[in-house]
């Protein structure tokens, strides 16, 4: 049946629909259906000469914007060769691909619906800023390098909006495949455990090889377009160093749809699972995924969603914010510094992440099926697996570090400059492993602390919710103490590099800090992928659930949605951190850019005066009301779910015993509009609440003569705000992840197992963390870096 | 039986003792027995001649000592009058007694055990404390003074002692009246529920007069002391505006106790609840506090070492800190101003707590027991008496605000100074108002939060606690806001109070801020009595339950420990507001000492530099941390008293039919020693890592020449605890206290009342939130303001 299904290579379109209600429109964005209209050949040629254009006009710029390019299109073809790869597979049988197109369904209607959404806020506020920045004040800068304030307007926009884009291709990009993957895991999990680990991983490889890909190809072509346009370095023209500071409208644009993409997608797919949970396992004690519980599907889709598309959509940011951090830092530096050729500083990050992709791409392709194809030997555990693959790509990342520093950073003011930076390089590399084995150590169920947390559920469930909660904070301590130390030793590092200005004064620490930032992301495609993994696999396992495969092959998903969960995890610790410090850098950069703006020196954020005080204050606030927010969108979410899924089971009591259908239909539709509508609320405040303090405490600051109030006060806000919020995000996180991992670790047979009262206890702990951990922790960190990049784009209307 | 035993006047010592494993070891500490062996006449000469001799060195400092002085007496005597008022009451019947017996020797063990550990280690960090300040370098002002660096240590040291010394009575002096109050409560429940309020509410108000007394009376006392003895404004000895530097160590002293008095205290009274109401309610279905409970002394225990003793050093020493604190910026500002006679700016904190102290006292005595003893009115709801009475108290305190500060705060050079300055009095009294409406709105059920909270009930347990902890979180926006206008505003009506510097700056921003601390607290007499009312309240329903009183007197002490929940909450509310902002003054004050010890300008705190970046996050992780070491001290105690119960129920199977009597004495010393031991932990963190953090940074500083590194890495420390402490407990607070009632409301019937799943859910968020707002959350408050006074009292170390 199978064989034939695959043979016959029955596409998914012709199959009889089951789930009527689940709106089935193609999903692939009018762009992409225009393209597929034109003749293939033409279009092949149509992409040389785009590449040709963009080629030359990288050469016009620098050798290295070429060097990245050329990487970045080898990786593309890499990717694709691993979406051919994992589309080859075959769909299993219909009952599986049935179940699979329902997800797809799901998934992409609400997509579409939740990107139609965004894309409107997204024009609305490039309105804004271009009002914004057409009736702003010049810099002495800009006015000595002729662009108009037309002109800077446009800029800022066109970056903003093209950020905007890609950040939507980047979730596009990763529920695209995941839907795809799904099923073709599960169906290869009937035959071997390693083919099914492989094509999770190439489908997850595939969508951070774009991802990544796509963040350093946008930055590096509206870096050269932007070159090649203004004419930069000819005399009477805009200087190279202050370039960077024009892409920073694209850092904005994707972190503001990443927030929206993580807002919405993290409600719908924790409301979906916390209602299913709720009433199936709880009410009912029907297993999990399965095919009798409505909110099934809703919560099937959940995964892509929120997983998959929001994750997507949040690390391509944290690159992209990284990179344009990183670059302005090196700009600015290499200003102070006098360096002659200061593009190796400024583009050093494009050729980190240039390389991150080979090293990625190795790591990935380390990951393959054995050759006789059997099960998984019992002594070989997937996550040693990916371990492996990881200490793979780190060891490549390590070397490719120290290759791009001795070719970028070296500077004959400075000869041992380079060393010095690879050297912060590593420590970035350092942390990011820390942080990992940190969160594994938290949340991973070999370790003391989530055995304490199992414990603590057999007094009940209030003592596993107190457990949890405390887990969850004293797990912010180790990971505080790692990014403190890193901090201090990279600016130390920095600071000796042996670059001065021109007074002699050591400047090279900010810009250390952000090497070692690089560093710390320097693999981000290979966690990325680990990341994806996840929820790919936790999707085959739902439909080996659902289309109710014999025992063995639900060990074989059950076991690698376990390894998925704890790779979630860890990468959510490494998102955070990166989070912070790609904070602070452009905490930095905004106060340059104040400065210049204003014409007033801006060195110092003085929290001794009340009104900055006061910033803190609120900044710190900002968190805990948006923390809220976000959870409590899940729970009233979760509730109508709820409501909806007893109804299904008194109205159709049929369900129960497989004679009736339920209505997924309903559910996807309940959460879908649910949590578009829930978003709408915490995002709103990340976005004003900011633009809002600047301008009540600019009016204020010229009402008591105090002036660059405005500014100061949001720059204080935006300091506690990421602090706080790296501390809100952890406990989350972890406490989430540990919930999650005592309840899996009682239902492997301690504490009285499945169906004690300990895991009624720890199902309810499970249920907490959900929201914590997929809703509220990753949409902090986004808005911990949307709030760095909005600050610096709205920094105009504080002034 | 009750009146004869009321007659004979049998006192509690001669009757048997049930509870034998209960310590029984009279309580009376030592210096309390010596007084009491002398012939009273004697002592009455003996207090005469001390009064004298206090008189006359206030006499010989200002006639405003002698006035506080005066008023500090009259009060002394008027709490003499409400305990004597209380104790003629009657003890009710011996069942009754035999209970309260059991609660005062549990408690009263407790404390003995718990201050005998604390005053060991205040008397190492005595020696610590003197070891720094022998060691120290002395200032230019202290060289000018003639005040040596002995002489400095010693009146450091004492202070610190004599604090630490009145913080342990105001704890004491809370529960011994509380454990007395307590039976005589539940007495007169049986007659009249007037006349029960009315005990309680005057015991209450016994320990609050004598808890503001002992604060005004011990900073009056050593503020005249070292006046007179260092011969203050004589020529070439010290300034009067620099005395009030020297009684920090009496702020520290205070906060060190509160804080060790409020984890002990508040682990074991929120550990007992919890391993009472685990087992006894959800396991066996007995209701609160009923007999059968092994646990349930413990519990009734708890309520009085946690809530009256911990609360009575906490307030203790927010008046102690705030009063000390004001007292440091109006000398700083009279200095800068040149006011002729700086005494009425420095002493005005004292003189507003002697009104606080008249005020509070009318407003106590303003609840009374109606002439014909009988049942409260059905109309007549407890609360309302006691909104009226703060009514009263704060209409007064506005008009002795404004009579003090026309009295104290008018000077020639800015005749309109003090109409601003009494203005900012109405801003602290407006927003003290302002807090407590607030959290009432958050945490009672009258309102729409705790209503939605309570209906979340109805789908589980973990929708639940994601509302519960979304409730807490939001409920955070709203004060903050407050605190932010109140600071701002207060600020700026300081700034143009027209109190110019030499240099014709306006100067009395800071001190309008602390004028309007001292606002706020300008009722904390009477704020303080609605907060010990709760724990009496609830100890008289336990005595009630446990007596197997008639439903109709359950009815009554019900009610009115409902009341003490809501006053409970609200002055929590009160607490985190006053603590905020006595730390901002504390922080100034601090930059003031550290510069003047450094001799180096030391006028902004640059979060923008990474080491102070450092240290925000050090800071807001020592709150996350210290959060989650005491929620889990509740935690890890309450499991081994659900241990000890279960294994008593399991033992003695007679306990369920009233056949056998439960070993109450077992898990009362299972709990206090569990909670000495797990105070240690979380109270160590917080005396040694701001220590840690200074002196790490201070070498770190001086490697890297950065002077006052170490002190500014602190202050930055310190701001970012204070913020995230203040966010943080106010959710921990409120989460809790939401909980808590809408518990209460699903019990009043509502959405299918006791016993349904609903109100199963609704205990579990009532155990979660049992250790957030008793133990980690007012462990807070004293926190915040223990890091203020200890980084004043440690700056020598950090330079």
């Amino acid at each position: 049946m199978m064989e034939e299904d695959m043979e016959n290579g029955r596409s998914y379109q012709e199959r009889p629909r089951t789930f009527s209600t689940v709106r089935s429109k193609s999903s692939i964005p009018l762009a992409f259906r225009l393209l597929m209209r034109i003749n293939p050949r033409a279009l092949i040629i149509l992409s040389l000469l785009v590449f040709s254009g963009v080629l030359y006009v990288g050469a016009s710029t620098s050798p290295i914007v070429v060097f990245v390019f050329c990487i970045c299109t080898l990786s593309l073809f890499f990717s694709l060769y691993l979406t051919k790869w994992v589309l080859a597979k075959d769909e299993g049988p219909p009952e599986m691909s049935e179940i699979s197109d329902a997800i797809r369904d799901g998934a992409e209607g609400f997509f579409r619906t939740q990107y139609g959404t965004i894309s409107k806020m997204a024009c609305i506020l490039a309105f804004v800023i271009l009002g914004i920045y057409l009736f702003r004040t010049t810099t002495p800068q800009q006015e000595a390098s002729g662009l108009g304030r037309a002109t800077s307007a446009y800029i800022t926009v066109a970056s903003f909006l093209l950020g905007a884009l890609c950040s939507g291709i980047a979730g596009f990009v990763g529920m695209w495949v995941s839907v795809r993957a799904n099923v073709r895991v599960s169906s290869a999990a009937r035959r071997s455990a390693r083919e099914a680990l492989q094509i999770a991983v190439r489908a997850g490889g595939f969508s951070a090889i774009v991802v990544v890909c796509m963040a350093v190809f946008g930055v590096a072509i509206l870096y050269s377009t932007f070159y090649v346009w203004l004419g930069v370095d000819s005399p009477g023209s805009m200087k190279v160093t202050d370039l960077p500071l024009l892409l920073v409208g694209y850092g904005f644009g994707a972190s503001f749809v990443a927030l929206f993409a993580q807002l919405g997608g993290g409600i719908y797919t924790k409301a979906a699972d916390v209602g299913a949970d709720l009433v199936g396992k709880v009410e009912q004690g029907i297993p999990e995924d399965d095919p009798r519980n409505p909110a099934v599907i809703a919560d099937l889709v959940g995964d892509n969603v929120g997983d998959c598309a929001a994750r997507g959509a949040d690390l391509f940011e944290s690159i992209a914010a990284e990179i344009i951090s990183a670059m302005i830092l090196g700009g600015t530096m290499a200003q102070r510094c006098k360096i002659e050729d200061p593009s190796g500083f400024i583009l050093f990050p494009l050729v980190v992440h240039s390389f991150d992709l080979v090293v990625s791409s190795v790591g990935i392709l380390s990951i393959r099926g054995t050759r006789d194809p059997g099960l998984i030997s019992p002594i070989e555990d997937p996550m040693s697996i990916m371990q492996k693959g990881y200490s793979v790509t780190i060891m490549l990342a390590v070397l490719a570090f120290g290759v791009s520093t001795r070719w970028l950073l070296y500077t004959e003011q400075a000869p041992s400059a380079w060393l010095n930076f690879a050297l912060c390089g590593l420590v970035g590399i350092i942390t990011a492993y820390a942080f990992v084995w940190i969160s594994k150590y938290y949340t991973d169920y070999k370790h003391e602390p989530v055995r304490l947390l199992a414990l603590s559920s057999s007094t009940g469930h209030g003592t596993n919710i107190i457990a949890g909660v405390s887990l969850g904070m004293e797990s912010t301590a180790l990971p505080v103490l790692v990014i403190s130390v890193a901090i201090i030793s990279a600016y130390w590092l920095g600071q000796t590099s042996g670059l001065v200005d021109e007074s002699g004064n050591p400047t090279g620490g900010l810009f250390g800090t952000a090497v070692a930032t690089m560093g710390m992301l320097s693999t981000a495609g290979y966690v990325l992928t680990m990341d994806m993994f996840g929820p790919i696999a936790d999707n085959a396992g739902g439909i080996v659930e659902m289309s109710q495969q014999p025992e063995s092959v639900r060990e074989i998903t059950d076991v690698l949605d376990a390894v998925g969960n704890t790779t979630k995890a860890t990468t959510k610790g490494f998102a955070i951190g990166s989070a912070g410090l790609a904070s602070f850098l452009l905490f930095s950069a905004y106060m340059d850019e104040v400065a210049s703006f204003a014409q007033l020196p801006f060195k110092e954020v003085d929290i001794a005066v009340p009104e900055i005080f006061v910033g803190g204050l609120l900044g710190s606030m900002l968190i805990f009301l948006f923390s809220a927010w976000a959870c409590s969108a899940v729970g009233k979410t979760a509730q109508e779910v709820v409501n909806e899924v007893r109804r299904q089971f008194i109205e159709r009591p049929g369900i129960m015993d497989y004679k009736e259908k339920p209505d997924y239909g309903r559910c996807v539709a309940i959460v879908a509009s649910a949590s578009l509508r829930e978003m709408i609320k915490p995002g709103a405040l990340a976005i004003i609440s900011p633009m809002a303090v600047g301008v009540i405490f600019r009016i204020l600051g010229h009402a008591t003569g105090q002036p660059l109030l405005g500014a100061k006060v949001v720059a204080s806000m935006l300091m506690f705000a990421t602090v706080s919020g790296i501390l809100m995000a952890l406990f989350l996180n972890t406490a989430g992840g540990a919930w999650d991992n005592a309840k899996k670790y009682i239902e492997t047979g301690a504490l009285g197992g499945k169906g004690s009262e300990s895991h009624k206890a720890a199902v309810t702990g499970d249920t907490v963390g959900d929201p914590f951990k997929d809703t509220a922790g990753p949409s902090l960190h986004v808005l911990i870096k949307m709030l760095a990049t909005i600050t610096l784009v709205m920094a105009p209307i504080f002034l």
